[in-house]
């Protein structure tokens, strides 16, 4: 076996893992509405797992800047346990920025069995939650690449799901979402 | 949450996952009797993953060198994931050489459910063996800080499974380790 990590097939489980990806600048309420999410799915017995980027940075990629290069391969690493979580049959919440599209894009090939959560909310109402304090940093310079600032966000183009943070409540964010996925795992077949 | 990686519990699964960590020198054979055991677990049913060190390195620690520091960092990722699949009900074989005893320690501490097999053949053996080379290279200062040439291994005091790859045969070595999973499985309570 070359590469024994990517040949595994469960077959028994397969059609119970997915993954969700929620990407959105820093502030549009991803981590609080991955929680959401997670309490709910829990409720109903499933197997979740959540992967939040802040957390995973300090986990895995302590390594790793903000550089295009680096927030890459950053996700390229989420992308890799998301996808060894989903074809053992877990239901995994992925909590990370990710501004590039075409990074994304790759982590949803590799995975197959994927769900694009766009957590919307406006730059400036995210600069205004400023939760961490990060949009003040990063406009007085003190931050540099920040997404949203002077490092881009490239919006999903076809998201599988839109939650409008600024406009909708917690409840209602949650709610498409869950549904997203029930209907998911409703209709899918055993993933590739 | 802070965390919310760390504070999940799986407790309708938890007593299937377990952590079976092979250690030993290159070329003791571990990726080979990793191979088997999870051939025969897979056989039995479970759902089995396996964590090939040299295969993670390529996904996941491409920035890591081989110093004392990154491979104790190594490890702890190795662990990292470990962990998220064994709470999640996933039998993990992992394959590393994993030379420290500390960082074999405070992983199995991390996980908990865990079985530590040491991949035992002498240096000599597996300098014969020499599968992919690399003790040859070591050995003309081609390759520094090879562990068993110029980097410490250090045997495990107490492991679980003992396999002596140089004096019995891969189908023995290999029901040892199944018969151990077996019996952690059969008479542990759900983890930690």
């Amino acid at each position: 076996m070359d590469d024994p990590i990517a040949t595994s097939d469960r077959s028994g489980t397969a059609n119970e893992g997915l993954t969700v990806w929620f990407t959105g600048l820093s502030g549009a309420g991803k981590t609080t509405l991955c929680n959401a999410v997670y309490s709910a799915l829990l409720d109903q017995g499933r197997r979740v797992e959540i992967l939040d980027g802040d957390a995973l940075r300090r986990h895995l990629s302590r390594d790793l800047s903000f550089s295009k290069e680096d927030r890459d391969e950053n996700i390229r690493r989420i992308g890799f346990i998301a996808d060894m979580l989903t074809r053992n049959g877990i239901l995994v919440l992925v909590a990370a920025i990710s501004p590039y599209r075409a990074a994304r894009d790759e982590v949803r090939q590799k995975i197959g069995r994927f769900l694009e959560v766009f957590v919307d909310a406006p730059l400036s109402v995210c600069e205004e939650r400023d939760p961490k304090g990060l949009y003040r940093k990063a406009r007085r310079g003190e931050l540099r690449g920040f997404t949203g600032i002077d490092d881009p966000y490239e919006e999903p183009l076809l998201p599988d799901v839109r939650c409008h943070t600024d406009q909708e409540t917690l409840e209602v964010s949650s709610r498409k979402v869950v549904s997203a996925v029930a209907d998911y795992l409703n209709f899918s077949r055993p993933g590739p």
